[in-house]
């Protein structure tokens, strides 16, 4: 099983829009947390979608922060980007942010890294293309989430130790 | 009341990235026209809000077509573009694409002429930016959009006069 | 394949009444264009399941107009009715008319042609039952979308050899 | 505070139609229960609203049956009607039946007997417009309602009193 | 068809916590009784699959009363519990909470008796575990459902002879 | 601004059962992970809500997992507890397990730590109450969320750090 297929991350790149509805709202006209992530979580998918062509999984979702909240009426933009493909799964990285519809003012609500399982009919986890980087931009989040991947292997390793004893 | 600023169609077009789900669709797995209907509308009032940064409201749409289904777990592209503005009101192009998510193959589904008015917090009419075209693309939609506007003018004025009789 | 059937235009008749819930509103209670497009769309395609009697999708829509806003709270009343039909294709006009609840005042709020295909379990188009008019009404009615079905199909003509150019 | 006004039944009479749509089923394709009750209490609701003219809130429902599964494409009509006025309360039937999309066969699904106060801007609830049952149907639904409303009170009444001892 | 197994009424017991959004509300902020209703279905319909492993539809509800309004940002808590079984059918009863968020104030919302009948594939009635009470609470509620069984059972038989004159 | 009241930890636990509904799964009947996400973050807010008697904002989530799909017809129950208190914030660890309906099969599906800050009216930030963890199990997530903080904070400093660079 070897994968001999690259993609660039361009080629899946995703730009969702959407806007603020009264029902994404709490009683004080602020957005839930579980809107902003279930958005973030289409945004990612349909990235994975584009890069592996094929299903794709939500296997873990890391740092995912809120900066400043959502309001009613406001525009949001919800883009996702491969940082880094392994094996059988890929990070993808979402930022999240808002537009004031009547001033135009744009802020950084949200972040988060998720990783994608590429997954045949039966479920089983299949090679997903790798990404070469090209621009700055694009190699420095490769090396941040190869890093970030690292340290989450190493922490399961000790967690399943710490469970043995 | 003259309307002296004038807005670049670029600044408010608007790109939505949307994936059809289980309960868009009917039970042949083939989406609802109403629910593309409502997608094309916030994206077309998002449109309308980057261009006017007031609030607008949708007056009437013509010429809405459906040229192939869309069906669940396709990958949607709805774009929205201004292509003419009158004294109060303006026409927003709406255009739907299709993406297959396992072989990436698009289609056009949908396109529509959506008339907005920017609207005051009483709910009056109230003066919108105007553009000006720039690109070839630009002017062959802004006079196709004047020459609409021109025969939905007289095919009112017509049918007004046919029910006074 | 030849049309011998015949229906009523008042057996297909849809009456629908809903009610403006706060999930179908904007952030100033008024509500949104595409959530009335899509109580149309639903009204109208009942409309054709019951004079075909097998699956219809929505083909186009025309003169969709937006008269006054539905506020939240507001009674809904949709009609839908068939008013001509071709060879796979018909014509469906829907009305959509709100009801104040608290003084029960009634105002025409908005209206549209929807141009449904009959089709068959590939999705290919079939014969409509076709409608005889018997009421002034009806055939008012009947002979105007005759007119605007002459129109559409004009334009297209038009359309087609513009860009063969 | 004596309630002088009295109105026709047919006057507040409510006719709904509905599709039911996958998001409304389980995996088995039949409609939940508790989406066919979220439909007659609108139904209800708006009747309610119809006959007062004022807000009103649903107190108890009785009697609610299923007597066959409404299932994915059907079309749903819910109608409701005033039965019987007391002071400050009314008793609403409400009856659902289905129509089998391609064959246009009807059933009689589901009915129940809702009850709804009318209720000030406090939620204080207020005298409503009684009733004068006019047709034999009328008259019979009316007085089965006002036995209802006995047993209803007189089962309240006992089971008070069991709860004291 | 006999039924040897037995089930305790404690392994089946439900606890739904839901939050009111302003989806579920009128325009007034409180909540839709069909919204309050549709969770109790669910809930009841868990605690039937849990108590009889197979499918259950819901086939009657009695006594769904509203006793106080559920408010927007109201935590909502709803128990459902099997009171009594009868061949292939069993009471559930269900009782709905509401938590105040700032005060932690709780209020006794609403209570229903719903009936659900256990299915095989085809749909057709099946036998369902028999429960045992247990507690004294659980005794005196079984004998109570038993009572309010036998009282449906005369009235459909008394309401079949009246039509049959 | 000093915090001198404490809440035991068993006071604030949320337990939520849903079913895992068409509407939820995409075309394979497999749950969106953003579904699942705005479970878990409705049940850590309510958590939060009772711990704190105050509005809760989600700051951050950390660790998301999905170990197991939870598919079409499961029973979903997600239970939060706050694991540890700082000044003004909160984590709240939140796990899922689902029950396959007619086997009663239970799997752990997906767990997170979610970071909620209490907030006043004017969004700041205020004083929220602490725990005192009292069992063994309670100790462990106490000492465990402690560090899991410790790490947040030297990432954030560092990363703060680089970008000055």
């Amino acid at each position: 099983m070897k994968n001999e297929s690259t993609k660039r991350i361009k080629d899946s790149q995703v730009e969702m829009t959407e806007i603020v509805l009264p029902q994404d709202t709490n009683s004080l006209g602020t957005i839930f947390g579980g809107r902003v992530m279930q958005w973030m979580d289409i945004g990612a998918a349909i990235c994975g979608f584009r890069h592996c062509r094929t299903a794709v999984v939500t296997a873990s979702v890391d740092r995912l922060t809120f900066l400043v909240p959502l309001k009613i009426g406001h525009i949001v933009s919800v883009r996702a980007s491969v940082n880094y493909t392994a094996k059988t799964s890929m990070e993808i990285g979402v930022r999240v942010d808002s537009e004031e519809p009547l001033t135009g003012k744009k802020q950084h609500c949200s972040s988060a890294y998720f990783t994608f399982v590429a997954v045949n009919e039966a479920g089983k986890p299949i090679v997903v293309p790798s990404v070469v980087p090209v621009t700055a931009e694009e190699k420095r989040r490769f090396e941040a989430a190869k890093k970030r991947r690292q340290e989450r292997l190493t922490m399961r390793e000790h967690e399943t130790r710490q469970s043995r004893k």
